[in-house]
């Protein structure tokens, strides 16, 4: 006898298959190949684990890699939102809570409501681990820009006050990662990949 | 200044961006595109966070994660080795454990020491964790290939009796999700999916 639960977590795996058909404008490193949301959020995982020590304050790694493993699983339904695009809103948007409610709702109800809450704790960007993994995220399509010559930002005429903006929130979660970051952000303009 | 452990960190986050290359034998669900070993590690992960609770034993879900996030890295060098491959041993070769030297190795000295560590008590099977983790990589190609008409049983001839054995390993980890793959690999027989 297969149980009720196994059964919609069977489903939900399945389901969630479908991240790897989200395209990222973001390339690989090196690379004019666009990276997927499974393997973005690989990453972001990866780099949780290899850079926790750089959190400004103790954090549980666990729950900073559940957040990064699942926060894009909503673009399934709702699509990749790029960060620059100044029509669309990046935010928390109506279609990614619907999507979140249609996908996570397919597990067990308490698991349920527990992915719901770990994605809604991460939007919301309030809690320490929140702030840890949204450095995550923002930090690995700079590392892919300036390996790309500029990457999305040459490709979109994105210019350096709009990315310090927008890259600004990795210092909420690590002083020494942001500070990397700027030193990054400045050597791209004076290499010419970013425009000033 | 950057210090000298985060310039080898950064190094090695894009050093391993490459396993998005690797391309594995098994495809994406109900699909021709093979699967490459950032998603199956990713997808590796979220099962492992989906499916915890049916391991037989208490586990430590961090390290489980970390081990099915990490396991594949070592095929930037060696490439992947098909389960049911008869002349290659998919065993921990020689190979392996040169790439996992020098990739780890890319890290500071005590990180790479933990990462080693790690990916030999996964290779090894021994530990609670290790054949939880096992257990994980053995069940996403059995969904796969069950939502794909055969998969790779088809298309490389491989029989019931042999998909068995590779199987069985699921066992170690759950006895539940065993019965579960179990009841698979039979339904696939009688659907004439897997010849027996
Ligand atoms: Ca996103």
């Amino acid at each position: 006898m297969i149980s009720d639960s196994l059964i919609k977590q069977i489903e939900f795996i399945k389901e969630i298959d479908k991240i790897k058909y989200i395209q990222r404008r973001t390339k690989l490193f090196d690379s004019d190949r666009n990276e997927n949301d499974a393997e973005h959020s690989w990453h972001l995982a990866m780099m949780a684990i290899v850079l926790s020590e750089y959190s400004d304050v103790k954090i549980d790694l666990l729950k900073v890699i559940k957040m990064v493993l699942i926060h894009d699983i909503v673009e399934i339904d709702a699509g990749d939102t790029f960060i620059y695009d100044q029509n669309k809103n990046h935010e928390n948007t109506e279609e990614e809570m619907k999507s979140a409610k249609r996908i996570f709702g397919i597990l067990p109800k308490k698991q349920a409501a527990e992915f719901m809450e770990i994605w809604t704790e991460f939007e919301d960007g309030i809690s320490n681990e929140a702030k840890f993994a949204k450095s995550m995220d923002r930090l690995e399509p700079l590392l892919q820009n300036t390996s790309n010559n500029g990457g999305t930002w040459k490709e979109f005429g994105v210019k350096y006050q709009t990315v310090y903006e927008k890259k600004k929130v990795i210092k909420n979660g690590s002083k020494e990662l942001w500070n990397y970051a700027e030193k990054l952000i400045d050597d791209s303009v004076e290499k010419g990949i970013l425009e000033k």
